[in-house]
Order: structure tokens, then sequence, then C-alpha cells
């Protein structure tokens, strides 16, 4: 009698591999587990009892239990574990099997490991998976990129695992190479300025205007009910409801505030610094978890400087009603940031992104599906080829009517001494961006005077360089 | 008869390198050049006319021609060139020479080389220089770092060549490693963020007050009397005043408004993340540099957006002293966020850095030269230990002084819809670090609810995860 041969098998069985894994057992697939961890595998087990799942601590009898060719996918922690994991994968497969790193790796490693598993004979793709533990078992939002045979053969499984929205998976091919990964790091480049700009937004309204946790649960409840509806909005709404059981006290305050961080946002940083990709409002969210890290020295300069900030001089329904505009317009600014990211790397790397499928399979699933995606996705699908997401003309509107209370709340917090800078990073970068003249002629010519790095001339080919001082001796 | 040997040996006889070998002659170093251009090798040796120098075309004969140990300095574009020159010149050298890389090199690349010239018995640091040609050819800024026994060797010859301060020459010994380069780079950041500044200061006088290159020329010059006196404010100054001989228009006017960059501003801000260091006034430089690029489409933005300011609603005068207090406040967050960077990369890296002496020699001959630094240097002589600048006394004073006029610019410039994206980096970020209770808790609570990322409690050791939403199926 044949043994049962599952279809797929995850290395690393925590909580996204388990429940990704118990995802595709309830949509009849039968799937395997190898952690090295045997409480993991036990605690696998249980949940999928009666789904077609099957635990092992040994992973070469896992690899014997797969059918062929062998997917296999590894969500495990980015960088040295995924190669080490890859080492002791090789010598158990064949050539023509399958392995996915479902992990959160930089593109860069991705597209070393492709090439290596590539020349081995074994066909390897990334793929970006957002939505935490819960989109993991109910449907993550999916991003594969890299060997496109090799996705196209487990597309049923993860369009079946996927999340749905208007009946359509969220898992599209995103693109050749990396491109899986990069778009899954802009992605969470996009969640570190969202969740900054509704960390802000909690400053000022508790600083500001001293609403308890029970006002902000209202108010991020009704803010959900309209276009700013999203998952984080969501997600925090709830956690202003919070109180443990039988306690008096809110969770979120007895928290400290002091934010960690795997990396991703940073990375997305980094990177667009090197393809020169303003995206500020992300570089900010990034500085501030690192800023909230200073604990001792922020408590010290707040003796020094004091830190009580004055009471917002404003009307309070009038500042309510600016504030959820304040919001939105930052929202619009780091998706269009996020965005500019991909469209330019799409041309440095030759990925080809679909922005309006990318745009589209974030609506479900992910940490940064919201409302507004849907416009975003429209804008792409009408221009595919628009160069910023500002420049659309529904977009457009959008801003034009939230703009006005942006400008009042910004002005505002920062006369009373809250800190908003990410709010900032938003409405400046806007200022900027819709800047014909920047001040960056004085630049050039800064550089030029000391360095001799030549500038440029309006309406006239070539470089120059000028001898902008008077002779020495002369004054 | 003997022929002469030269002390001393540059690789690539571009602006900086001729300079630099020519004011080394200029205090009586015999020197020596090459460069694969045989008219930059002419060039060179007509301005040392009269002076010990020489000039080659062919490496080896220049080696031929140096005093022993051999001490060469390579000045050429970073990365590549530079490991090409080092291969071309191994096999002309011997164990004990000594080999130095002027050139603004990444110091990552700097930890490489170090070793491996180490291990081949070559004597090797690298050394920041800054000044630009005029530093170089009349005294700049010298950040040596590595070697020690190599540099002490040659100290006679940079200390002759150096800035000086009040009789103290403008380079030290900086540490071991890549930390010259190290410490250049941020030297190189904090440079950025002050062009920003001034460029920002620029765009409000210019768009909200209306005030033309005279006036302009003669505030800069009116500030570089007082507290902002600076290299760059004087530089500023200059050029609002330059016309081309018998010219009606100034020449800022004419350049292009797409600033250049050579990538130090960049790798500051990369590395600053990669170290968890907030430095978001040198961060909005960098992504300001890369939008200005953007000129197609900020053209287009303009169009659609408008890009008209509103007129600053403010009294002239006053606003006028309230915008020096504003770019002297944002200058010291500029210098603080690079000094913070320099305590904690010397905290991680081992460069046990002293932030004093690094604070003297910038007084002079480099590019970020300014008053300020003599309150800076005053600061950490005080207290070498001192954790962030902004806690020092008198530092604090400053900051105390000016950041009402911060507030009341930054708020005006919004207002009008003037992009001043520095300056609200640098008050947010004033007013971030003096939060004792920044709002990351709820960044930590919105992490644990979607990730299961766990988060900490205040006063109560241990990381903590809690199901945050209710079951399904409950509301």
């Amino acid at each position: 009698m044949a043994e049962t041969k599952y279809n797929f098998g995850m290395i690393g069985l925590g909580t996204m591999g388990r429940n990704l894994l118990l995802n595709m057992a309830d949509h009849g697939f039968p799937v395997a587990g190898y952690d090295i961890n045997p409480d993991q595998v036990a605690g696998f087990e249980k949940e999928g009892e009666g789904k077609p799942v099957k635990g092992f601590t040994d992973l070469a009898t896992m690899i014997e239990h797969l059918s062929t060719p062998r997917a296999l996918m590894m969500l495990v922690p980015a960088g040295k574990p995924v190669d080490n994991v890859i080492e002791k994968l090789l010598p158990l497969l064949e050539p023509g099997d399958i392995i996915i790193d479902g992990g959160n790796s930089h593109y860069t490693d991705t597209i070393i490991r492709d090439k290596y598993l590539d020349e081995k004979g074994f066909h390897f793709f990334g793929m970006g998976i957002s939505g935490g533990e819960e989109g993991a078992r109910k449907g993550p939002s999916l991003m594969p990129g890299g060997d496109k045979q090799a996705y196209l053969t487990l597309k049923p499984i993860f369009d079946a695992i996927a999340a749905q929205v208007d009946g359509v998976p969220c898992v599209t091919y995103i693109g050749p190479g990396a491109s899986g990964h990069f778009v899954k790091m802009v992605h969470n480049g996009i969640e570190y300025g969202l969740m900054q700009l509704i960390a802000e937004t909690y400053e000022i309204l508790r600083k500001g205007l001293q609403l308890d946790n029970q006002e902000l649960h209202q108010l991020f409840k009704t803010w959900n009910e309209g276009r700013l509806q999203s998952f984080l909005v969501e997600v925090t709404r709830d956690i202003f409801g919070f109180r443990e059981n039988g306690s008096e006290q809110y969770l979120v305050d007895l928290i400290k505030d002091q934010a960690k961080s795997k990396g991703t946002g940073k990375w997305t940083s980094q990177v667009a610094m090197e393809l020169e990709v303003p995206i500020p409002t992300i570089d900010t969210a990034v500085a501030m978890r690192d800023l909230s890290k200073y604990k001792t020295l922020r408590v010290r300069a707040a003796a020094v400087y004091g830190d009580e900030p004055a009471a917002l001089d404003v009307d309070k329904e009038e500042f309510l009603k600016s504030i959820e505009e304040a919001l939105y317009f930052c929202t619009i600014m780091t998706y269009a940031q996020g965005l500019d990211l991909l469209y330019r790397s799409s041309i440095s790397y030759g990925y080809n992104l679909d922005l309006a499928g990318i745009a589209k399979i974030w609506r479900g699933g992910c940490i940064i599906r919201a409302a507004l995606l849907n416009d975003i996705f429209n804008a792409y699908e009408k221009a595919p080829s628009l160069e910023h997401l500002l420049l659309d003309d529904s977009i457009r509107e959008l801003v034009a009517r939230s703009v006005g209370g942006m400008r009042y709340v910004l002005t505002s917090a920062i006369t009373a001494g809250i800190a908003v800078p990410a709010y900032a990073a938003s409405l400046t970068y806007f200022d900027s961006f819709r800047s014909e003249n920047m001040p960056s002629n004085l630049i050039q010519a800064q550089r030029d005077y000391f360095g001799a790095h030549t500038y440029e001339l309006i309406g006239k080919e070539g470089v120059f360089h000028t001898h902008w001082t008077p002779l020495p001796g002369k004054p």
C-alpha cells in the first residue's frame, strides 16, 4: 500500500509556518512540516487534527514523504539561518525540486541564492508573505518573484490560501529575480510609515486634546468606517479598547515606549537612498523607532528642556475633523513614496512591475490593506505607466480635499511643541514635490564654490565651473 | 651625485592631489606626483615652479624617486579605482612602505584594504581630508585613522600643511581601523544637512519675503559676522553677491536646481540606520538632493497642484530676527545628530573617539568649520563622556534662546506652503528627543497584535504577548 505523499513541505513551524500549512490543509492539500523543536511539531499536529497534515522532527524523513517535484518552503529568520537550511537541504533533494524562501530575506541575498541554486539545477523563488499570524492562517497577501515556472506549478495552492478580495486571490507573480522580496520589503517600509503616522496621531490627540483611551477607541472606530478604513486603523481601534480581564487599566498604557524592529523598514530606506528615491516619511519612521530606544536620554532631556506641550488652542470638533484629513493626507504620501520606489526599482532592476497588480493584491490579507488601495489600484489600472501616484487626477482630488486640515493640524502641533516628525515629513515632501523650482541651485553653487564640482545652467548644454571668490588679498 | 629623493608621492593630480602637494612643498617638503594624464603632470609642475616638486607620468619611475620608507597617497575616486591603484602599486613597493588613502572611500572598504595590506606587510591608513580645493592648497582639516605608527612617521608633514586655529594644527590621530574615513563620512553628512538648511533659508527668504540676491548677500554677510559665522554661510554670502563680468544677472539664478552628490551623505544616513542612530536632518538632506533630480515631475506637479506660496503674513524685521534663530537652532541639531552618530559608532566599532579632539580639528580648514564648533569643543572638553550634545548646559542655553524663533519660522513657512523639510526634521527631532514618553508604546502594541512580536511592560521584567482581538464570531 502506497504511503501518503504530501504536496508541500514547510521548514520552520513557528506561528507563520504552522498557520500557512493549516491554511493549505483547510483547502485540501496534504502538507508536511518540519521543525527541530519537537514541541513545535507536536503543537502543529495537535492543531491540525483531522486535517491532512503531518509533522516531522527529521528533515530527511519529511523530504522522503513529499510528492515530486518536491516543493519546500523555508520560514526561518533572515540571514545566515536561510543559508544554513539551504546547505542542509541540498544533499536531500534532486534537481527539479522547488525551494521557496517565504521569509523576510534581504533581496540582495535572494539574488545570490537564486543564482547559486539555479546553477545546481534547483528551482528557487523568494516570496513575500504579509498578514501576520492571522493572515497566514486565514488568507495572506503573497508576493512571489523569481522562477516563474516553479511558481506556476504551485499556483493552485497559493491561489487557494491567499486572501480573496471580490473573488480575486491576493497573489500574483511579481517579476523576475528578487522582485518578490523587494516588493515585500517596500510593503513593510510603507507599514513603518503608516504605523508611525498613527502613533503621532495618538500623540497629538492624547497630549494636545487629552483624549482618553475610550475616546481614542471610538474615534478610530469611526475612522475605520470611513475613507481611513484599513487594517492598521482597525488594529489601533482594538488596542485602545483593550483591557486585560478584570483590569481597570488599558494595556496600551502599560507598554514601554521603546519600539523594536526587524530591519525591513531600515532596508527600505537604505535601498531607496541607494536608488536615489526620496521616501522621507518612511525614513522618519525608521529614525523614530531608533529614537524611541533612547529612553534614558529622553528622560534626561525632558528634565532639562521640559516636555509638557502647550495646550492646543483649537476648536475641538473642527480639529478632530482636520486630523482625520491630516492622517488621510499623510497616508496618501506614504503609499506614494513606496510606490515611487517600486516604480524606480522596476526600471533600475528590470523587474517590469505591474503596479496595478501589486495594489490589487495589497487590498486584502496584508498589513497595509486599506480602502485607499482601491483608489491606488484604479489610478494604475487607468494609466499603467503613471510616473507618480500624486499625478493621478483622482488622487489629486483626495490630496486637495485633505491638505487644508493637514496644514492646520501640523502647525497647531508644532506650535504646541508636540513631536510630529512623520507628519512634518509628509507635508514637506508634498510641498517640495510640487515645487517647480527648488533651492537646489544654491547647493550646486556651493558645491562648485568649495569643491569645483561644477554646475549646469538653465537652457545651456554642458557643465561649468566658476572661481566664485575674489582673489586672495582682495576683500 | 645622489639624485633628489622625494618625501612624499601622490597618485592622482586632480585639484585635491595637486594642491596638497603644493601645500607640502610650500612647507619645504620635496614631493612627487604621478598622473596618467600628461597634461595634469605638466600643469602641476608649472604651478610648482620654484618649489621642490616633480611630476611623473610613470608610476614606477616616481616610486624609484621616493625616500624610504616610501609614503604614497592615493587621491582617486572611491571604489574600484582605489583597488586598481593598490594592485598596480604592490609589485613596485617593499614591505614597510606606507600607503595612504586620502579619498572619500567608504569605511567598510577601508576595513578590507587595511587587513589586506597589513597581511602583505605594508602600512596603510585611511585619511579623511576636508577643505575642498582651497583647503587642500592652504590648509585642510585632516582625519587620519588606522596604522598609528605610520601616521606618526608622517605627522610632521601633516602638522605643517593642516589649517591652524590658534596655533593648533587641524589634524589629530582619529583612532584605529577605518575611523578616519568614518569620521570624514560623518563630517560630510553634517555638511549635507547644513547645506540643505541654508538652501531652505534661501527658499523662505526669496519665496516668502521676496528678498533679492543683493539683500540675501547682505543678510548672509551680517550673519557671518555673528554666531552663525561659518564657512558655508560665508560661501553663501559670496554666491549671492556674484555676477559674471559685465553681466546683469546673478549666476545663482542661472544654475539648474538639480543637485548632484558623490554619495557620502547617503552613506552617512545608511550607516546611521544600520547603527540605529536617528539623524533625520541629514536623512532629509539626502532625500531632497534626490527629489531635486525629479525636475520633470516637479514641473508637472506644480502645474497640477500650484506652487505659488502664500505671502508670509509676518512683520519683516521680526521675521528676519527669527529666521537667524531658526537657522542657528537647526545648525545645532545637525551637529548634535552627527556627533551622536560618532559617539555611538565609537562604542559599536571600538574607535574610542575623542569628540573634543574632533570638534577641535573641525574648527579650521574643513567645509563645516563654524563658530559653533568652539561651543561644541567646549562641551566635550568639559565632559569627554557627554552622551549627547543637547545635554550640555551651554548648548542647552543656545537651544533655549533660539527655539522660539525656530517654531515661529517653521509654522509660518508651513502655513504659506513653502517647502522646509530639513527645518521641520530639525525641530521635530528636538521635540521627539525631549519627549519622556513617545507614542511608541502603540507601535509595540500594533506589532504584537498582528505579528505576535511581543512587548515589554513598564516596571516589569520579561516580554509578553496578548491575543488582542475578540475571538472570531464575537464582535
